[in-house]
């Protein structure tokens, strides 16, 4: 079975999850993840082919932001809450209020 | 003179500073202009060349969290707190106490 690598909790960089956190879909993607806990990579009703929500969910995986699981063809996504939190307190909070109060369109148009 | 575009307060978008601050140097150079208010360009001390350091400026500008003043050959930079605190409440002292915590090398040898 595909194992994707997911950084330590230790070696989560400060730097790497803002720049995943600073694109517009990603911040979307990590948002609703935050309202529903976990969803399949194909759920988001996102305007960008499948393989660039891959690509985002990669780069989201690689900087310890999300966890990645595998289950048949299916990838499922979460926030590794617990990690960032641990990690940079009240972080991912601030992010994502920032975000629910910006009104930053992740689709533009 | 020459005027430098900084973005106004409403146009300040949360993917474009998230990205701003997503560059070790730069997390570097907003650490030290919160500590001292205001600095010239030149007297950070970075192993990077200047041209460098004025890249970096730009980005943080044209984001918006820095400001740049120009007196004479001198660029001066600060952050621009109050535009940021009123646009993501909380978001700029988040990032600079993850920033404290986290132990992040900003010149990785």
């Amino acid at each position: 079975m595909k194992v994707l690598h997911h950084p330590d909790r230790a070696d989560i960089q400060l730097s790497s999850v803002l720049y995943a956190l600073s694109d517009p879909i990603r911040l979307y993607l990590v948002s609703e993840l935050y309202k529903a806990g976990e969803r399949a990579c194909g759920e988001f009703e996102v305007p960008v082919v499948k393989s660039t929500v891959s690509h985002h969910a990669r780069t989201l995986r690689e900087a310890g932001v999300v966890n990645v699981r595998i289950h048949g063809t299916m990838r499922f996504l979460s926030i590794r809450i617990d990690d960032l939190e641990a990690r940079f307190p009240g972080l991912l909070m601030s992010v994502l209020q920032a975000y629910d109060s910006s009104g930053e369109p992740a689709f533009p148009s």
